[in-house]
Parts: C-alpha cells; sequence; structure tokens
C-alpha cells in the first residue's frame, strides 16, 4: 500500500450542458457542439445526470470528509457514505425521468432535478437496468424511513 | 438558448484512489488522506464507482460523439444513450456490490468492476435506493436481451 496524494493527478472536465430551472420544469440544455450525442435517447424512460456542484468547487467544500446528514441526527458518516455535495470532487450524480428529448434544440424535458438553475451538466447516461439497478440493495437503519424507489415525481431541490 | 463553448469553463478533478484487480478479486485502494470518508459506508451493501477513463482521456476519444454499440448492430446512437468510455468527459459511473470495508486500511472489497487495475477513481457514492433505483424504467428493444437488474457477480471488464 502506497500512501500517494493529489499531485500525481489532475484531469480537466468541461460543461457540456446547464440545468434550466422554472417554477413549473427542469430541463437540460446541451451546448451546440454536443447535441449529436442525445441521438437515440428517447428511446429510454431514464436517465444519469452527471453535474457539477459548482458552488461547493472550493478548498473548503472539498476537504470536507465528515458530516452529520440531517436525516441521521447524532450520527456522524464520511462523505462517501452520503450524497452530500461536499466531497473531494463535487460531482453530483441524479436519476431523472426523461419527459422529451429535443435533438436539434439540445434539449431534454426531465421530471426534477435537485440542482440549481445554471449548474453545469458533465455527462448524461441512459439508465440501464442491467448495470443501475439493484434488486438487493441493504441500507442502514438510518435511511429505511425512504422510499424504495425513486419517486415518480423524482427528487427536487 | 445561447450557442456556448468550452471556453467558459473547465473544472479539475483529481484521483482519491485507484481501482486494483487481480485474477480472483477487485478492490478499491483509497488514498491516505480521504480514508476518513469511508466511515458508515459498510453499512450499505452497493456503492457507485466514480471513475476516470484514463486511457480515453485525449482529444480524439474526447470527439467521438456517435457510436455503433456491439449489442446494437447497425443502428448509430448517440454516447449519451450509451455507457462508452468514449465521451467528451470521460467519467464512467459503475454500481458495485460492497464484499468489505476496511476504513483504516482504505480498502473496499467488491464483487467485479469493469476498469483496469491502476485506473483513478474520483468518487464513491453510497447506493441509495430512493435515487438510483427506477422501478419501471423503460429501455429500447436492442437492450431487451439482458438483465433487468445488476447481476449477482457484477459487471466485469
Amino acid at each position: 500500500m502506497t500512501d500517494r496524494n493529489q499531485s500525481e493527478g489532475v484531469y480537466h472536465i468541461y460543461p457540456i450542458g446547464y440545468i434550466r430551472q422554472s417554477d413549473s420544469s427542469s430541463s437540460l440544455e446541451i451546448l451546440e457542439q454536443f447535441k449529436p450525442a442525445l441521438k437515440q435517447l428517447d428511446h429510454f424512460s431514464h436517465l444519469i445526470v452527471l453535474w457539477w456542484a459548482d458552488k461547493h468547487d472550493n478548498e473548503k467544500s472539498r476537504s470536507i470528509l465528515h458530516t452529520e446528514p440531517t436525516y441521521a441526527k447524532g450520527r456522524v458518516t464520511g462523505v462517501f457514505a452520503t450524497r452530500s455535495e461536499y466531497r473531494p470532487n463535487p460531482i453530483a450524480v441524479t436519476t431523472c425521468k426523461i419527459l422529451g428529448v429535443n435533438e436539434e434544440e439540445g434539449l431534454i424535458d426531465v421530471v426534477n432535478i435537485d440542482a440549481f438553475d445554471g449548474t453545469p451538466i458533465l455527462d448524461l447516461k441512459a439508465y440501464f437496468p442491467v448495470c443501475d439497478r439493484v434488486k438487493d440493495a441493504r441500507i442502514p437503519g438510518w435511511l429505511t424511513d425512504w422510499p424504495d424507489w425513486l419517486p415518480e415525481g423524482g427528487l427536487g431541490i
């Protein structure tokens, strides 16, 4: 086991689009040059959005390793055991139901997404049950009050 | 709708560890300074690994927007409709079954992961059914031969 540090690697990522929120709808606006990558996405009901938690792209937020989740009163957990936006690389992963894909406009309407208007999008991945759906998922006692499935209304802010 | 380009944003990400593969096992080796973030992860059965497809971090691979998946003969799809490692930001997302978490050693044994030995890890997220498990997921006809769930043996290389 070797002790490495961050100096050994830094990778560069770019926005491929932005999240658009209004009072009544959520959509993903894809930059002109990436629109072709949307081809056939309309054959899927759900997609996984990787987005950049830009408000937490700072040294302080990125150095937080422990949290006290609001849903687990009095319990300290590591950020890798949470979905917190405070993490060494603030990449968030949200699964969304697709309402419509307009490849020409570069617009995807989704049911909901837990990110602010203007948040940069890093990647989109079609939801593949063989990759993403776990039949027997065990979770800790402090999460058992939550639904067993992504709610129909999605995850909002 | 504005036409943006990559010049408006570049974000920096770092490895938080590396994937270790041997003939008989797969594990995630977490760097010393990030070990505390593993706290309580052992209460979950599954985790989502975000890894950097370093072999595809080059201009050519990152400019590929269309693919012809081997499982969809004759069909051209956009990379956002696939799980291909060729994408504008080569961040892969793999859900894994956890066999054991050793916080002190910074080691997580997993059933399988579809990445080579030495692949950089960007983030780990506990698998939350409320976020990640979709009850009624619709997929295209060219994927219907695949299992409806993550296989018990995971996804290998």
